[in-house]
């Protein structure tokens, strides 16, 4: 493969510890090569392109997003690999008119290209446990937050708001602080992937599951900040283009995870100070890189 | 391309009056150049792989399907075609455990691969509205019957009870004469997709409808074949393996056409037995090939 | 897979002793299939479009030619098949201004597309050999004939001149009497076939073989059918686009298989004469189907 | 298209006279894309990943070098491109036992990935010409040497062995300095490019040709440098790996520019003395990164 992969400086403890392949997912025979090369039996698919990438060319969202899930499967079949755990996303059901709490029974209709591809993608993984015998499980979230994301114009602020006063710079947040936000830190998206992929088959109702972090506006994640770091420089300022504001505006809902409890007993650890504490110490041990 | 199109018998006088250009759908050369060469205004895609060959292969229903969508959809965008008017599926509502009624609100959960592959179809012919404004629209049926579909044991008994007292031939249904269908005629089939490809933007308020013919069980449209044709020889058997059965079983309910009425005036035009009577005079005029 | 396989008429006998796979070689996906299914340990890669289609479109020639070998070889890569027995062929040389007389060293500039296909896709298997060890081996013929090729307009009459006359048919020869052609009867084509692969691999000094039938004119053809079927009905008619006449010209030249000989012990079995009284036998035998 | 591009440090100069557009030359719907939006009249066809890329997944050779190669011809195709001006390489020649000059009738056995494809690619041009009269022509070089190319342990010491002195650093060649190469600077590649396209296709025997610049050891590179760079610290020290010999042995020829000469009077404008003052004035003035 052309990429050459290494760890991310937040992970730099994993050295040695794990192999690492690079690929393109969109190109099936990259993806073949990976799971042929280490004999893999489980496939935990979170490859995609984001919105952005997506909204600005529908071939790269259908490439990398819808065709890179069918390569997975197809490998799953090809190569006898039996489990495969995938990452959805809560953008399935939409940006608007979203009802405040969404069940698993809810009707998806996304409403931009990156929640398109991630529905096309659950429906092929749900067929090809039906038509293949694939042992494919899944769960959606809201938004995933963590040292390390990358923080730009678009969604940038659900992180960079713990982990610029975390590094002691100042933050500007482009968004409105009264806007609630399904929100999930990333060691509560780790466990439950963990967690769902262990679960005996006979427990599993479903195949694809919400999975709620907790809810709260920008203005009560600024003030968990503030009792952790008293000295954090955090303003708001709506930004011009709105992006911000429609991306949370579309994230205010809660996702119920009552099938995620009682079907492999999820719980949510990181609330809001436990997930702001852990945020802010992990940037300090030097983890998002 | 390859393949050396030719009008199919029952279409015969069109002869001199239309183009053919055949390909391959799931090749974006073979669409691009099809639209390229006649400067087409509007796509009827209609081209998919059925039941039976999305279940005995599902990256060949991916790659006709949803891959064949995309092509469909990407040509539309690069090449300024206007219009896309698709023909969807009743089968993305699923097999088992259908509401009765379903309308444009019912959850879609395909429970095959040909159901999968349509729903993703529409889907992301619903996005490219969305992201590029091609004028995306389709329709969602139950069993569309007609002249001409081939009588296989799979879904060939909706046609066959007709076509062949038609010509004179003894046919044995291999079904349940009680189990209720959703069928509608072809030519309500076509006549509903000019219709809507006709109806002014303004007063379409979706862009996917489901479009219902009639509801009658196999008995009763035996008992309208032999309305018209006293000597019809029909006999009942239920088959082994079960397949009619239960692709009756996942088509009965009824198609809330309601929307399509109200945004482009849809009606029924051919129920039981002025469809049964339009057949069978198709059949004897030799469109039936 | 969608395609039903069956075997030809001419190959009936074959019946309960083979079993068929259908696919389309442009598909990885099928390839990977079928290769998986049966634990395949060598593929002989006879599949390609022919030089009509591939004019028609190269885009289909690059499709099913280029991509389809490069799909066996990666499945030979990524399923470990040892061998990789490839029919590749004599138009790699060009079409015009041809040396009389052909050995591996002669440059290869084909002037259509197909042999613009066949040139890479015997180059990418030497380079699978080179990069992967992939035991590939191949050869090049010139006219394949034998009892089953469809007669057609553009390089039938090669086989029509026999097959008609041995069935009885009276048949026109659409071409020039006095042109050479370098011809092989398809069961020296097997016999080569199978010879390269059983051949040491020390005894090979390259991997794209040469092989060559036999040299003849029409004229000779016809004669030679004439001396066992006297009453056969054969006349010359140039025809007037002078398709025949330019695919003749492009193949007025001998191969040189002095490598296919010293290497793995190739002679022509088949010369004018035996080739005639076998392909008469068999399609007698009623295997030219 | 997902790329964010940018112009190179050394062209900041062009900022505001270009207009730049990332994407995937292996996918299609990215080169139809650029191409339409820019009504491009000539692509010059320069993408593809070099040997190393190349010999570490020859799948991915494939798909950048020869699909992205047949991308470019198919856009000309569909969308009406005239001419298309191709960056082919010496390397079609093979790695070992080349003539010491290459002329245009001079086989070619590509001995590595790179190579086969670049082979692929050239044949493919050639063919669109033939069938499609698309304007394609080309031209192959040795190795191409100039500001900005990167320094690997590859092929990079034909840059570095420059490029570091001018900057005032020091640097160890580990390659053998009596080893000829066959080098051409990239200004004489572009001016032979713009060149080709502008002759007039009367002038044109053929559609590839040969273009040399000069040909040195590195032994003579290194002691032009000092003449113009008294003070360059400059030391040879073979590589362990032997790649940089490997790689010198195989460009020991000189290319024929006999018909680049009398086609569109191509001349080596920059020889070793007057590359070498250039490249270092380049290097001085920013141009370098």
């Amino acid at each position: 493969m052309a990429r050459r992969p290494a760890l991310p400086p937040g992970a730099a403890d994993l050295a040695g510890r794990v192999e690492l392949a690079a690929g393109d997912v969109g190109e099936l025979v990259h993806v073949l090569d990976a799971v042929r090369r280490y004999r893999v039996d489980c496939i935990y698919h979170t490859a995609a392109i984001l919105s952005a990438a997506c909204e600005a060319s529908a071939a790269s969202g259908f490439r990398t997003n819808v065709g890179g899930t069918f390569n997975v499967l197809e490998t799953a079949r090809l190569l006898d690999v039996a489990n495969v755990v995938f990452v959805g996303s809560g953008t399935t059901y939409g940006l608007d008119n979203i009802p405040p709490r969404i069940d698993d029974a809810t009707p998806q209709h996304p409403a931009n290209m990156y929640g398109t591809t991630k529905l096309c993608a659950e429906r092929l993984g749900l067929q090809y446990h039906r038509q293949y015998g694939i042992n494919f499980r899944g769960t959606r979230y809201g938004m995933i937050v963590g040292p390390g994301r990358r923080i730009t114009h678009h969604f940038g602020d659900w992180s960079g708001i713990i982990e610029r006063p975390a590094k002691g710079l100042p933050y500007t947040v482009g968004s409105d602080p009264e806007c609630p936000c399904a929100y999930i830190y990333v060691k509560d998206v780790v466990r439950s992937l963990l967690d769902l992929k262990r679960a005996d088959a006979s427990h599993l109702r479903q195949r694809m599951y919400n999975v709620h972090g907790f809810t709260a506006t920008l203005g009560e994640v600024a003030a968990a900040v503030r009792r952790h770091l008293p000295s954090a420089q955090l303003a708001f300022e709506r930004d011009p283009g709105g992006a911000m504001r429609a991306a949370n505006r579309s994230l205010a809902y809660t996702m119920d995870s009552t099938a995620a409890a009682e079907d492999f007993a999820y719980v949510t650890r990181y609330t809001l100070d436990p997930m702001v504490a852990d945020f802010i110490a992990e940037v300090r041990a030097g983890r998002a890189g």
